[in-house]
This record gives structure tokens, C-alpha cells and sequence, in this order.
């Protein structure tokens, strides 16, 4: 080489992040290395694409002292959990990465070891992305594509009268963590023994996306969705979608042993469990007749689901009825950013 | 309704953002309205998708007093001019937007109009996404997926010894717009007339993908890419990707009048005009044998296109000569964050 050749010496610093730190994960071939500008994708025949985009920006869906290992996995889960919600397998994911000026090589590292093994982990490639810096906080950006049989897609509409409610996994924990870390007398308050505080915010810190159910939701449940703003506003989305109204008996709400203990401490954590959000689990309807079919196939796939309740008639109400029969009112049905 | 029943007149701020703006946007069967949290995109029979995301992000990408309207556009042009680089037609984006506190309904209304207006113009509906309030600037997060024949991506590598150098459009327009932006005393230094200023300003403020060009991209090019980081770098990733050398002339290489106008009143600026970036036009190599073809199809899709130089030998390096034959250096070479 000579002055005046222009290569691969002289490639830009943002080249230089992606070949370290994300190349190495980005063994599909449609990824092509990173080296071009796009990535590719060549569905299989006769399948739909499940698109889908949620980003995670730091002081508003993490923390700034979060490890970048803990922050990578719930940028990509908090996207797989989607998937998960209209039955689709993933397929791949984008990466839009912001970062501040103060990050270095040790948090792009420990963050790209993270996403690398959920990566892994979900079977979800890493196919492209982009680099950026940004006067402002990281803000971790993840598009994932997903892919299911051509007309399959579970939506949040198609609830009808007499449907079963489902909800894998436990409530309101995530609601409960985020509490612990921003209330330091919550602990104590709530009489938490043993490891429930640590059960409860890793459940905030770390999502559980309930990909292992994706299958079972497509052949049986007749409306699904993550629980993302929370139980009661997302089931009332999923009922308004669908024109039903649905009834759930607040005590057949599977609650963690952690949370069941901080509820009787504080009566009023009902409303942060069923409201709070960032669950990552999936609500569902399943017809009477595909209930215990649904449910076999959630056991083999190693995911637990309640049924809480019943489609009960036209509508769009979500109501949820104490052990007496009364109607619950929440101050805060939903969560929003706005 | 009674008290307890939870329904949509409840629906979060979040969700009448949503359904106010971007729902009237949603117009694609596959976007469900953006009722559903994902979307569906059902991609023909034999192709390949093209996967892209480049975020824009206020102060990096863009200045804060940019109109909304502006924003949208660049937002979604710099990813579908990724998709012309790659011969891909556009099918579809996800949208995925942060935006501070004190941003309200009429920038909103604005920012939508423009996004909706580039997205029936340019044949790529949104088909889902996502709205955040983030402590820090806009961030507008954009994922393209384009769809062309399978096997038929045009890759940065794959130019060959003796292949012609083309691009589109006009180089450097861009970088002098965006120092015209910074630098209030380089109009009179340019001694910039007419409407020179509002020619370059516009070319940093709104790219013009050239998307007309994919189909003539695909068909004739060896490799290819936008040359969004310089024409200098851009065609060094491109030599490395394909392990051949370039050769260009610079007095070849198009450029605006306005541009050429203000290179005579600061010959420097030949640095930023191959370096600087944002131009968004197409770089391709094509043979000798499909160059008239190439050329042809080009004029017949409406975007000019020049010959600037040849892939020389094996190797990696892109060498820029001046008249003289000599070889021209560059303090940066290409654009970079970091």
C-alpha cells in the first residue's frame, strides 16, 4: 500500500466496534458477516412473517447501574415475548444500538456476550444492525421476525363467549421488583424472607419470554398476547379487539410464593400486580373444547398457564371480581410511558 | 359500563397516540391497524428478503429546529436507500419512535404526515412499531424489509478486475449542505448564488433514495451499496469486501453545480465532497459487458448515472487520482460516530 490507498486499515472506529463485538455473533449465514449494509432472509415456503419492534432505553425500561449482560437479554426478550404472544417462532433479529460516549469496550463486550447466548438460546439469529452514538441514554433498539404457518398468526382478536382466560406463568412480580428498586423501605415493609426480593426484581430485570408456549397458542388458543402493560389493561385491549367482555376472579391469578407473601403484607399491591406490567407472559382465550388440549400442550412444552376466568358475553370489558363477587376498580388500569 | 369495567375508553395516552397518528398510516392488511402488538408480512413465493435498520438520532443525524416532516422522510429514506444498494424493492417498515416530554400533538401530526406521504410514495406502508417517551433526543428507529428474487442480492463484494465504477446522482451535495448548516460563513466564502444553498441544505436535509435504480442494480451490478459514509470510504469497504482494487478519477466524479460552484472558491473541499457522507446515492461496480445495458436501464428508471473509474488489480485499496494522475490522501477517510 502507498499514501493515498484507502482500505481496510483506515476503516472507521464504528467498523471496527461491529467486527469485535457483533460479527462473532453473527454466524447466520443471511447475516453475511455484517460485512454489507443489510442482511437477508429467505423465508420458508408458504410461511407468514411476524415483524414486530420494541425498544428498551435506559432510566425508562432499565436502569443505568443494570449490567449490559442483563440489559442485551431484555432488549432481545422483551421482543421474543411478542413472538411468543401471536404464536411465531423467531426467526432473527436487527440491532439498533445507541450508545453514549462513556461507554467502553468492557460493557460492549459483556453486553454482546449476553445477547450472543439468549441469541443462542431462543434460536433468534442476529442478522444485522447498526451503531450509533448518541448524546442521550443507550437506547437498545431489537426488531424481530418471526415466522408461522401462512394464516396462523394468533391475534388479540377472536375471543369469543365462554372462552377460558389464560395466563402462563405468574403475575405481577416484575410490578413488585421494579418497587424494590426504587423503594428501599418495600423489603421491609412487605416482610420479604429468604430469596423473594431477589425472585422478584430478577423478574423485572430479566423477562422470561414464554417462547416454548408459541406452538400450543397457535393450534389452540382462539386470542393471545404478551402481558406487557399489565394483566387488566392488556386484557381489556385484548377484549376490545375482539368485542367480548371477559370476567377473571382475582384469586385464581397465579401469583409467585414471593409475591403472594408481599400481597399479604400489603393489601394494596393488588392493583401493582395486576396493573404494573413488564410480565412478559402470555394471556390467552381457549375454547372450552381445546382447554384441556391446550393445557397438555403447555405441560409438554414446560410452561405453567391458569385459567382466571371466562369470555362472558358481547362487550368490551375486562372486569375483575374479588373473592366476594365485587367488582375491582384500579386507579391505573394499564401502564403507559405517556 | 359500570364501575370496575375495564374497556377501552381506558386506553392509555400511548394507545391514542398510536391509534390519532400512525393508525391512518396502518392501511396495509398485514399491519392489522395497529391493533395487534406485531405484524404479518405473507412474502411471495421465491424471494428473498433484505433486512435494514438505521436509526436517526437528533443532534447526530439531524439538527432539533428540522421541520418534523423533514425528520420522518430522512428517517425512512436513509433505510430505503440501503434497499436500493441491494437491488431489494421495498415491502414494508416498522417504526419504532422515542421522543422527549415536550413534544406534542401538532409535531406528532406533522412527523406522521411526512412519514405517510414517503411511505405511499415509495410503495413501503408501515406495518407495526412502537412509541417510547425517552429522557434523552428523537430517536427514530427505523426497520425497512425489501423483497427481490431469491438469490438475486447484489453484495458489496463481487466487483471484478476490469469492472466499471458508477454512481448515481450527485456526490458531496450532502456534506456541504450539512457544513452550510454549522458554519453561518461558508455561503459567502463559497460565494454560493441563486439558489445554490438551498440546493445543497436540501440534499443533507432529505435524501432521494434512489430506488427507482434497484431493479437495474439487481440485474447489472457485480456489487453495490449507498454511499452513506463517503465516496472515498464506502468504495474501500466495498474493494475490501470484494478483494480488488479501485481507480478513480476525480474530475469524473459528478458533482452538482452548486457544488462544483463553491469546490472552485475553496478547492479543499474536494475532502468533504468525497468524504463527508449522507449522500445517499447508489455506488456500484458493473462489467464491461453490461455497462451500456446498466446505463440504459438507468436512464429508463430516470436516475443519471457516471462512469468514475475502474477495478484495477487484486487487492483492497481505492486510489483517487487528481488530473495529473497524482494520488489524493484524506485526513478521515469516512464518516464514523465514533
Amino acid at each position: 500500500m502507498t499514501p493515498g490507498d484507502i482500505d481496510s486499515s483506515e476503516e472507521s472506529a464504528e467498523d471496527r466496534i461491529i467486527a469485535r463485538y457483533f460479527k462473532p455473533l453473527a454466524r447466520d449465514p443471511g447475516a453475511f458477516g455484517l460485512i454489507d449494509d443489510a442482511a437477508i432472509l429467505t423465508p420458508p415456503d408458504g410461511c407468514d412473517l411476524v415483524l414486530k419492534t420494541d425498544p428498551i432505553i435506559c432510566g425508562v425500561h432499565f436502569f443505568a447501574e443494570d449490567s449490559p449482560d442483563a440489559i442485551a437479554r431484555k432488549a432481545l426478550r422483551v421482543n421474543l415475548s411478542d413472538l411468543a404472544g401471536k404464536g411465531a417462532n423467531p426467526a432473527g433479529f436487527l440491532l439498533a444500538l445507541a450508545i453514549p460516549a462513556d461507554i467502553g469496550g468492557d460493557w460492549l463486550q459483556a453486553f454482546a456476550k449476553g445477547l450472543g447466548e439468549d441469541a443462542d438460546h431462543y434460536g433468534c439469529p442476529l442478522l444485522g444492525g447498526d451503531t450509533d452514538r448518541t448524546p442521550g441514554p443507550i437506547t437498545v433498539s431489537i426488531t424481530v421476525i418471526g415466522t408461522l404457518p401462512h394464516g396462523t398468526i394468533v391475534r388479540r382478536r377472536g375471543a369469543k363467549v365462554g372462552d377460558h382466560v389464560l395466563v402462563s406463568g405468574t403475575v405481577g412480580d416484575a410490578a413488585l421488583g421494579l418497587t424494590l428498586r426504587r423503594d428501599v423501605a418495600a423489603e421491609q415493609r412487605w416482610k420479604l424472607a429468604g430469596d423473594f426480593r431477589e425472585h422478584l426484581t430478577t423478574r423485572y430485570l430479566l423477562p422470561q419470554p414464554r417462547n416454548a408456549l408459541a406452538e400450543a397458542v397457535r393450534r389452540y388458543a382462539s386470542a393471545a398476547m404478551d402481558i406487557s402493560d399489565g394483566l387488566v389493561g392488556d386484557l381489556a385491549k385484548l377484549c376490545r379487539a375482539s368485542g367480548v367482555s371477559a370476567e377473571v376472579e382475582v384469586k385464581r391469578v397465579p401469583l409467585s410464593a414471593a409475591a403472594a407473601a408481599a400481597l399479604v403484607a400489603e393489601p394494596g399491591l393488588i392493583e401493582p400486580i395486576l396493573t404494573g406490567g413488564d410480565d412478559y407472559e402470555i394471556l390467552c382465550t381457549v375454547g372450552a373444547d381445546a382447554l384441556e388440549a391446550f393445557r397438555g400442550a403447555a405441560a409438554a412444552a414446560g410452561v405453567s398457564v391458569t385459567a382466571i376466568g371466562r369470555m362472558t358475553t358481547v362487550g368490551k370489558a375486562a372486569r375483575f371480581l374479588d373473592a366476594s363477587g365485587g367488582l375491582l376498580a384500579f386507579k391505573r388500569p394499564s401502564y403507559s410511558h405517556f
